[in-house]
């Protein structure tokens, strides 16, 4: 089917002339390129700031960081998340709980009694690069790799999924996160 | 709840440097404010085309072009559109079919037998001023008023809604549209 | 393009037997038909309810429900609401703001001055007939007659457009509202 | 916020009688997880197409069999497709086109040299169990376990995520795809 566009352009030289206006007031509830980026970092950026905190201040204090960037940053308020983190194995694989998400970032929690806690161990940068994005309505899906480098300058390299929705108050929150190591090829 | 930035407000001094890339290969069916008014403007450039090929070569030019463009600008294809055009009565007034809505534009239907054709009408330029756009997900709504000039000068304004899905194509497609004229305060 | 089903059809003989179990905690963020209709009943309830309090009450108490109801079933907390209501006229047609939306269903602000207070008019049911219904994601919306009766008898039919969106709390919220009298065919 | 209902509460004694009717021409283009469940199994049932075929009438048939299930099941038209299968190494870990999408399915691709054809060994029945499914939109995910058995009774489980949009046909497309071995737990 061909656009309208097809059908004017044998007609243009009619001069014609319709106009519309921008500059109105909008609410958009749709998720922009830029806003995927902005929370991809956010999530690095978190994550180095609770491996900072546990070494800086203890276990207590990156504990509480920790619950506090779950709740700004994932959508568990929603009911359950989709999360596999990286180095989860059943029968706990899947953290579709706050309590279950918290245990894996800093672990301490006889529930999930091999947990030891990822985002203690050292961390001081992320960096993400993204093979595909995907933004479909008021969703946006990205999948790549996320290379994580430790305080002695060790990376460690994962193959991410993560998928955001904005919220009522215009924030990207986490809703499917799925990491993995790797294939070793053998 | 605090966002994730405020967390780390006073964290910063540590150097965090976490890295999102761009440049990425995007899928994006979401829709811009941009292309919604680009979607407005294209109505009004085709109602001014219908008019002008009436003027110009009659009524079967005309009513082939208006069929070409309710099947580039209207979501039939998907089933029922919502369309409420401005001078219909009852019973007949909301055409949720492809026959319905070339009957309204060019008339000459007689299952519509009221219709005199809104689109034949010499209309030379439209002017659109939205109050406010609604962008959600894969759908964008606008309201505000539509100028229709005519060849003599003559301009009638209405109040309008309209509602545009993003087809498989890319493409924005009329879903909804509420046309009235103005109530006359009486 | 034919469904996978039409490749599978000249292999069924195999015995293929793939399971999907179902029983999962589900989030859904989309609109059923029915959270649909029930919306619509309430604001038909709603009106009904602005009424009869001032009938019942008086104006401050009917000013107050009222205030409740637009915080409770439309958008305004997102921005601007595309509500176009049946009898407002320019410059004040559309009320995209909880002000104006306030004043047209009970009257009395000073920055509103032709508001005589829709909602006050003495209706006591509302009949709703929907031409058809369009859901897109976390949007959904309708078209067709709402016939609103008053506490003598009289029916005063529109033709209105409604677009529901669902908040975070599960809740659809009016965030499109298109209203006009039925064209006089004149 | 309290809903309408809890304000109606206190004056149900009016015997309020608002009514919306049902039965109304509907376009959905939401998912329903019903829809969700059914192409997960549609891809298990691929699968194990693709495995057989390859063992009754060769690589030639079962190629052609993988492509025309790509196109059916998978979203390449829309773009690149957010694909982690479960078993590429880097610097091809994602397949973000159909070529390559194709090429882990049954291998033979020059550009895709390490792959084997993963759809050709000798599967015989997928299992599918959702840890969780979130439906926003026009899109749905779904994370949890699937295990695929082979034909001499052996199986292999993975962690797996998909994401799904509606087409505008109506059919479920697949948008992304992570799998992975799960963690070693070393």
């Amino acid at each position: 089917m061909k656009p309208v566009s097809a059908f004017l352009a044998s007609i243009v030289a009619v001069g014609i002339a319709s106009h519309a206006h921008a500059n109105t007031p909008v609410v958009n509830q749709g998720i922009s390129e830029s806003e995927v980026v902005a929370a991809q970092k956010a999530w690095g950026d978190a994550l180095v700031a609770i491996a900072t905190t546990y070494d800086n201040k203890g276990h207590a204090a990156a504990k509480d960081l920790a619950g506090k960037i779950i709740d700004a940053a994932y959508g568990y308020q929603f009911g359950p998340v989709l999360f596999k983190p990286t180095l989860t194995i059943a029968p706990l694989t899947f953290r579709t709980t706050r309590e279950g998400a918290l245990a894996y970032f800093v672990g301490g929690d006889p529930n999930y009694p091999k947990d030891t806690g990822f985002a203690l161990k050292g961390w001081r940068s992320v960096e993400i690069e993204n093979a595909a994005i995907f933004i479909s309505g008021d969703t946006a899906s990205t999948m790549g790799n996320v290379m994580i480098t430790d305080k002695n300058g060790k990376t460690t390299t994962v193959d991410k999924t993560w998928k955001f929705v904005k919220d009522d108050g215009g924030k990207l929150r986490i809703v499917v996160h799925h990491s993995s190591l790797p294939h070793s090829g053998k």
